[in-house]
């Protein structure tokens, strides 16, 4: 009679009871990266030396499989290693560390397109510029504007077909909002201490599990999950505009946008707050406070029942409320703000939750009411306030989830809904659906444009079966469903060439987690997750990972100003034949 | 500094401070009708007369705004009338009943097609039937059957091409469950008092206005919204289960089959419940408890947030927690029960909720494993537990939501979303996406099948702009899109010929309010929403109202054994250009 547990791991411990193999690295682990680093790079002024990203070089999947099995006996941890990518003399170094050893093991200079992430210190340097730059400052004169209320912003610019590229930012006077009323937001004028930020990736779940009360064990669900893109294309193909194309996660750090959340309103108010630590562009380390939330949810949902009427003079009625468990972090690339929840019902079904606020992205214009615009002119967006516009734009959020379903080999298994005629001529009814089942065989099998038919989507363990004989299994139940409307030789939709399909299928391969590619800032789209599936591998009773990209298209409104409320959107991950019966008929929620 | 509030009117009243013109008949009322219609049928035996339904009829819509309109001053209420369909000596009838004068003013004996919802006594007769019928007995002696434990149940039989019909339900062994372990879902043996249920639709929002903080008023959005049909087709073309296509509000009544709420379960602690009563068979008010609840949703979610990192030395966090307002009542439709939520958010945004738990529809079956299943033989379901099986199955809800943005006369506008080549050659971009609106003029307009393309969906004011000179309006955000699979000219394709496209426009009209008809037990068609539709009627700046088919296509799975752990979905109605800004940016929630 207890309820069931989800295990979860994030990127982030507090005040763990012991040490884990994913655990992130500590501000310890961090100050002996940079050492070890700097230490072999000492002729070099240090100011040449950058850290875009350091994260831990997680073990190999067998090693952290055989630590949890023989976890019984307290075994050691598997090395401790860092991946690292430095700049260095114009260059992109992939070094990886040994922290036992204190030692490098390897050193990749990358000669392919990209450029890596840019560091908070890059673009504030990159942000200042502007104001030493005397035309610019003559412009504000020019303009009668106080330079201590512009600011600027860097963006990144994308490609488009240059032969040759460096690292460029595009520098835009942020927001030229006019002095209207509404667009003030803060209920008081607030708070010093400069935003801890998170690197990586952002929220990682892993070893995700499920007590199978039944069997009296744990069982595999996830083996990782996490974000890894966010595509985020506008529409406006203006000289100014036309270049932003952004990905929030390879260019700009989803992780590192992450928000210290505050209490009672991020969370409510039975949420625990987790810090977390990342690198800064020298090397050391930052803490990060309420990096994450987690808390059960009670949202007065009814997790199952029945009231039986059927059988004369009795009435019978069961009800079970819901609870469940989430963990949220929100990271604000730049203007939004992305509200991410990982939910997990005592049923077994995860959910995945974006929730989108923040600012729109929004140019000025000549235009206060929509009857200035004349004739066939498209201003590429929403008229929000007095010369602002809302530029149309998508977001498509990729979503790596290494499923191992009951173990590591699993299979993806699309079953079709068919109309069929009915054949019996005894029978009046003419038609019915009923379902077929394929099981992919390679990377060509796996992906999928959904919405073209009636399909169900899961991954199975084909070798692990119920007592009735189905494959144990997941079905992912996709939300917010949207196709990109770039053509597909357009430069933006080759780097975000993944979301060509909304599923993908892969072998597992500790080394590809970016659908975008690792080095994503001025990209061409070599190294994304649509030219790895190319290769066309096998993935039939393999490690697979799913991908799958919720998106949405964004024409905004004028409730989007200055600050838009909520829009939530999100899919389902739901056991699908993985348990024997209701995993939660014998559950008691208090 | 006020929070915004949305006035919500429904079918029951719970001590109602005055009197409102769309309450609910009362007890008294409801006797009332009774007593004015037994006294016009005198010379007939009284259990010749039975009430299949009885409801307020509701007034015109001009009353019902003048009233408002007038509200200061206390109006009288425009005149009570009640709407019945009784049977009497094997016709059905459709009365109309002045309370006022105690008088019937219109009397129309129905000579279509199909026969009205079955009462509860109809029912339970029908169910005890097979217990008096020798070769039913012998049959369960022959099978061994202790005779109470057998349950029998009644179904509707659909049309299948007959060219008569006549009242017929077909019984059915009660779920013939294996007693195997774990189909026992009580936590104890229960509780007498036979079940209070409800007749009518079930919930029935009237009138929901939005309090605009800004103009300091009220401000019109939803007139009337109901769930006005649930089609739920089985897939099965055997004998014993092809009719089996139930039409769970036209057959059974969807308000007649909810459940009594249990609190702290079916709804949270802070819920507050509502009472209501429905007429019996012999017209006789029934009391009913806990047929909704109303509660604020604390669900830990963020009704906006942001923050700000782009100005140097400063950083700005802004957040509002969520709370929303919800209405729920729970429809038990024979062995499924439906979680109806209407949520009401302070950003003006209605969620639409429907939670599918209870008992799968379930047949026998030789079967105890997959593996005997030999072949090319199609059980139409899953195998679920010793010889038993989930029939495949579908869901369409069909909402009628006769939304007055503003005032009545409304249009019905979809934007698509277009892909653009660019021609400026100096920009390296090759495409972008933009918007064209088409205001639909005619109904022909008004029917959308989802999924087809990127479009956003609207309901706008065209006589009312905002400042900037946008529309105001409401977007409808679908959930959870399905496309019926039946051929469309098989029968229960033809009755349920409404799920043949996701949205429907059509001009206000108070009759056209039951989407597969009035009398939809055995029938035709005849009366559907998709026949009303093909008048082709205006619908341009008109008094419109929007029906939306939100569906799924059920595969069990053996989690959903005995009782499915809920599955949720939703759509949303979202103001678009309906507010100048943000209307929750000065919100406080505490």
């Amino acid at each position: 009679m207890k309820i069931v547990v989800v295990l979860v791991l994030i990127q982030a411990c507090w005040r763990c009871a012991e040490a884990h193999p994913l655990d992130p690295l500590t501000p310890s682990e961090l100050n002996l990266v940079r050492t070890i680093i700097t230490n072999s790079y000492p002729t070099s002024s240090s100011s040449n030396l950058t850290f875009q990203h350091v994260a831990l070089d997680e073990p190999d999947k067998p090693q952290i499989l055989s630590w949890l099995s023989s976890k019984s006996m307290a075994p050691p941890l598997p090395p401790r290693r860092a991946f690292v990518i430095a700049r260095f003399q114009k260059q992109s170094l992939e070094i990886t560390v040994d922290l036992s050893t204190r030692s490098i093991i390897s050193t990749r200079v990358y000669k392919g397109h990209g450029f890596p992430t840019l560091t908070f210190v890059e673009q504030g340097l990159v942000s200042q510029l502007p104001f030493s730059y005397e035309p610019f400052k003559d412009s504000l004169n020019k303009r009668a504007l106080n330079m201590s209320q512009v600011v600027c912003a860097a963006f990144t610019v994308g490609w488009f077909g240059e032969e040759k590229t460096k690292r460029v930012v595009k520098v835009k006077f942020g927001i030229p909002v006019p002095k209207a009323e509404g667009t003030e937001y803060r209920l008081s004028k607030l708070k010093p201490p400069f935003g801890p930020k998170l690197n990586g990736v952002g929220a990682i779940i892993s070893l995700a599990s499920i007590y199978d009360i039944e069997k009296q064990r744990y069982r595999e669900v996830l083996y990782r999950g996490f974000i890894s893109e966010v595509f985020v294309p506008y529409q406006d193909p203006t000289e100014e505009w036309y270049y932003t194309t952004y990905f929030d996660c390879g260019e700009y750090g989803f992780g590192q946008s992450a928000s210290s959340l505050e209490p009672l309103t991020d969370c409510p108010p039975n949420a625990h707050f987790l810090d977390a630590f990342y690198a800064d562009a020298n090397g050391n380390p930052v803490k990060i406070t309420n990096a994450f939330c987690i808390f059960e949810k009670h949202a007065g949902d009814i997790m199952w029942r029945h009231t039986e009427i059927a059988i004369p003079n009795q009435l019978i009625t069961e009800v079970r409320a819901d609870v469940s468990l989430v963990v949220r972090m929100v990271s604000t690339v730049g203007n939004y703000d992305y509200v991410i929840d990982w939910e997990f019902k005592p049923s077994g079904s995860i959910k995945f939750g974006v929730g989108l606020t923040g600012i729109l992205g929004m140019k000025g214009g000549t235009y206060i009411n929509t009857d200035q615009i004349k004739g066939e002119t498209d201003i590429h967006g929403t008229l929000l306030a007095d010369n602002t516009i809302g530029v149309y734009h998508d977001h498509f959020f990729t979503y790596y989830l290494d499923l191992d379903i009951d173990g590591q080999r699993n299979s993806f298994v699309k079953t079709t809904l068919q109309t069929q005629k009915v054949k019996d001529p005894k029978i009046p009814r003419k038609s019915y659906w009923t379902t077929v089942s394929e099981t992919a065989k390679t990377e060509a099998d796996g992906r999928v444009k959904l919405g073209l038919e009636a399909a169900e989507l899961a991954v199975v363990n084909p070798n692990k079966k119920t007592k009735r004989g189905n494959k144990t299994g997941y079905r992912l139940l996709p939300g917010s469903v949207a196709h990109p409307l770039l053509v597909s030789d357009d430069y933006p939709q080759i780097r975000g060439a993944f979301s060509n399909y909304n599923v993908w299928v892969t072998p597992y391969n500790k080394s590809e987690k970016w659908a975008a590619g690792l080095f994503v800032d001025r990209s061409r789209g070599d190294d994304t997750l649509a030219v790895k599936s190319r290769k066309n591998r096998e993935i039939e009773n393999e490690d697979i990972v799913l991908w799958y990209t919720m998106g949405l298209h964004h024409v905004p409104s004028q409730e989007d100003y200055p600050v838009m409320p909520t829009l939530s959107v999100g899919f389902e991950l739901r056991p699908t034949n993985f348990f024997e019966a209701n995993p939660v008929l014998k559950a008691i929620v208090n």
